[in-house]
């Protein structure tokens, strides 16, 4: 006779059976009736048995009346930008009290196509915390790039299958989606009984409603209250969003009441390194927002309960009987300071540290994904008129300014000019061997010598360099290509000061997160040694390739002039 | 090429397409957001596509600043309580606002089995109301009586795939569940992806932990605010009910707080015919609500988004772009009177009557559901000792008093003694014609002559009879079985006083509503002839062959001690 497993933990919960671990006099944040209750918590297996006295178990702990709270729920982020690999990611994340992720793979979605997502699935079976995946919707973003992969709606039907795939991922292709585009819809039909999330930054009125009735049902790109709270009357759920790059926490906690807030999620998008390191993650948000006067537990419930009810993830969330045992301990309720972190029921981290023993498991083996043609590149700029448009990049912004200078022009061909800081950049197509190569100039990088080449480069994450001079340029770039994929930087005689390597789809490195942010440390270094004034001229670059964002960009089709949504010439007279 | 049908509703909400109705200047009460707002609502098809101005449509309706909240949903009703077929149901809560209810059919489970839940899925799937069904749980409740049916694990798997069934319902059989019975839970394991409804009347401490950790989510016996609070704070979402028999509102509002109403929903359970007619449904849980002080969007949501978010009904609950246009129209947010109820966009009722033209159904035929083997049945209780146990019935209340009383002897014979209102009570098995009666006394009802007898009798829905002789309790239950199934009054000369035809499993009239309730206070009218004190001796005695509910019972298998959980004798010496 097979017994049903849950006869074990509710025989625990009766009494009849010894609990594995009882966590004594803690002071529960209690998520569901929004009380801070005095209990103890019972522990069987993976999960909580029960609240309340009365109970044995083989291991007690006193917590003397420290606080308890869910595990954390991230929900949503791309790990590719940590640049580590998803079990590097949730160790670091883990030691802040994260134990579940929602992410979208579109950055190795956009590389390696369905084989990156079923990466990232299986990082997600292994991993040390829960790694629940949502379908990446727009592969690539834009016809105005080439992208490693294509993704329809018929590609993605077996994600549908997978008990980790939780919905669509972030349908940025707003235009798409407000215009009726017959691709994007049936995507949406296909997981609407899922969850469907949204990306549109700035909609407002009739384009936001029709995105809204076209079954989108959350959005994290709201910058301001009052955007915030029409996209929340319309019915989506709000992620308040603190990235690396885009900072909107404090700007949107003015949105939150007692009414709506069960409407708001917490999630990171982006984090570097540094930032999941030394702020933290969804506990560094909850932290912010009690400070900023937000009630505890309504902080807390936007970073559990209503991120697990929002992707129907009815076992975590909260602490009770038959939910997973994610218990997150700390001591002030006002400066909420992860000490202990248990996932599953097991003590994963202590006072910032992990103390479980996690082991390191290897990676699924992807194909290589550098693919460039090198005898086709070439980073010669035929002149051919007086005037280049050039790229005004705007420092910690994604947006650029479109700008018009005189080209500098030397033996028939356009050059760098360091001293008005307008750089050569140049996108080379690495995933198909094609050839091509955007140019382009670049105003804002600020280099004074040598140049700076990456295979990060949203989302299409092409090669992208910019640099002095040619030579440089192309060491760089050829750099990068032998590491596999990565960060360089090199300097005026050609030089590697500093590099990265990203084996992983050119995005992740296989590294422990200290190494990897140590690399970084030193590219950044290195870039200001070359002489941009940037605090990360390698972020910056990163995002000079995203021709979805305004409003000149350069891919490896050429420069795209945003507004226009086309691609346009390098020359204007 | 076939076009995705959301391409309509987008391009209206775009403004490119006009709508077929929009309500101007409404006074929206926003669910989501929890704010009443001003806005016009534009609805194409059974949709709403936006919220706001500037919209053109066919049709036109100014409110002039009346409110317009989402159509309201019962959580938990059993249909065959208003002993009318679903859709003469769904009229008299239509009316009332009700445009989506969440049945648990186990009344026709419990005769019909799996065939009386298709049943019901049929009727789900045409009705004027969107009726959703719950699994019957526990089909028999009881060893101890001879259902219609028996319903295991794997008998319900079938109903998994319909898109109509929401999850498993009332799982009543607690003590199974704390006990970790298999077959229970099998049955929560294979509905738990879904969602399971929880029975657990007082259930508490070590007891309602286990019952929770096997997996149940919702409950709706409570009684108090502490027995509310407590399962609350462990996860079960509390629906509030107000049935005919079971009046729980007024005592748990004060449970209700700003940080724990999201998970408190509204019930009716089991509602009579003149209550639906007269107070309404949810709507008047929702005006009790307010008038006691509930902040009014609060107790709208409690009847709408909470309900929906529940059961993970995510095209309802709310007025946004893309959900249903399932609206309530009135005008005093402290007295919400329904003034106009549109569903999918179409009024269907005005001022409390139905003005749209919903075809009356033939309903599916049924089975014959009087199976009984009449030369078998002898009501006559030979004289077996000189005292009975006699089942002590309270007013008002389902819970009975276990008595013993000296027994009334002629000719060998025990027989009823109406001077002390003791008299004979016999439950004849109608499913199986297996010949089984179970006879004994009871004292409570008051008749001076003559017997009512039907076959509503919880939850096996065997014949029960009670009555001041024997001529006069097999008239009546003859009668009944003539009926296919129903109520009688016969008086002491066995003429029929008063009956009503229940030909759909002996359950539920073929009737419009309003014929039932007449024929209904038509009986009421007969009992109180016959002698009787009781406001409706019929629903009193539907209950008192309910073997799960304390302290004495009769089933078709004779008396049962409910504390005992035995069949007894009914001679004690």
């Amino acid at each position: 006779m097979i017994l049903n497993p849950k006869g074990q933990i509710v025989a625990v919960a009766r009494g009849d059976a010894p609990a594995d671990l009882i966590l004594r006099n803690a002071q529960l944040v209690n998520v569901f009736s929004g009380e801070v209750e005095t209990t103890d918590i019972v522990i069987r297996d993976s999960r909580v048995a029960a609240l309340g006295a009365g109970y044995e178990a083989a291991q007690v702990i006193d917590l003397a009346g420290r606080y308890v709270c869910p595990g954390f729920i991230d929900a949503h982020v791309h790990i590719e930008s940590s640049l580590c690999t998803p079990p590097e990611f949730s160790r670091a994340v883990l030691a802040h009290g994260v134990t579940s992720v929602v992410t979208d793979p579109h950055e190795i979605a956009n590389v390696l196509g369905l084989e990156g997502i079923r990466f990232m699935l299986d990082a997600a079976k292994y991993g040390p915390v829960s790694m629940y995946v949502m379908a990446s919707s727009c592969v690539p973003a834009t016809h105005m790039e080439t992208a490693g992969a294509r993704l329809e709606a018929s590609d993605m039907e077996p994600l549908l299958n997978s008990p980790w795939v939780l919905g669509l991922a972030e349908m940025m292709n707003y235009p798409g989606v407000v215009s009726g585009d017959e691709g994007v819809l049936s995507k949406i039909t296909m997981f609407e009984h899922l969850v469907v999330d949204g990306h549109c930054p700035g909609l407002t009125g009739k384009a936001l409603n029709a995105y809204v009735a076209a079954g989108i049902q959350s959005e994290h790109e709201s910058t301001t209250v009052e955007e915030a709270l029409e996209k929340l009357r319309l019915g989506l759920h709000i992620f308040i969003r603190e990235a690396t790059n885009a900072h909107n926490l404090r700007d949107l906690l003015p949105m939150i009441t007692p009414m709506n807030s069960r409407r708001i999620c917490f999630c990171t998008d982006d984090r570097h390194p540094a930032d999941l390191l030394e702020q933290g993650s969804i506990d560094y948000m909850i932290r912010v927002a009690i400070a900023a006067g937000i009630d505890p537990v309504t902080a807390i419930r936007m970073g559990t309960l209503n991120t697990a009810e929002y992707f129907g993830l009815n076992d975590r969330g909260a602490v009770g009987p038959g939910r997973r045992a994610d218990l997150v301990v700390f001591s002030d309720l006002h400066d909420l300071q992860p000490e202990m972190v248990f996932r599953g029921g097991e003590l994963m981290a202590q006072d910032g540290a992990i103390v479980a023993d996690i082991p390191r498991r290897q990676p699924v083996r992807l194909r290589h994904s550098m693919n460039i043609r090198w005898e086709a590149v070439d980073l010669t700029i035929p002149a051919n008129g007086t005037h280049v448009r050039v790229i005004g990049s705007i420092p910690d912004q994604l947006v650029t300014e479109h700008l018009v200078e005189s080209a500098r022009i030397e033996n028939g061909a356009a050059l760098s000019d360091p001293e008005r800081d307008v750089l050569k950049m140049a996108v080379i197509e690495r995933h198909h061997a094609s050839g091509s190569v955007g140019k382009g100039f670049i105003k804002g990088i600020g280099l004074k010598q040598g140049a700076i080449a990456g295979t990060v480069a949203h989302d299409h994450h092409n090669l992208v360099v910019i640099g002095v001079d040619d030579a440089s340029m192309l060491a760089a770039a050829r750099r990068v290509a032998e590491l596999g994929g990565g960060l360089v930087a090199v300097d005026g005689q050609q030089q590697v000061l500093a590099e990265l390597s990203l084996p992983i789809g050119g995005l992740m490195s296989d590294a422990p997160i200290d190494e990897v942010r140590a690399a970084i440390d030193e590219l950044i270094t290195a870039g200001q040694q070359l002489g941009s004034p940037l605090h990360d001229p390698f972020m910056a670059m990163s995002f000079m390739a995203l021709e979805v964002i305004p409003r000149l960009k350069l891919t490896d089709a050429g420069l795209v002039d945003v507004d226009r949504f086309e691609v346009v010439d390098l020359w204007v007279d």
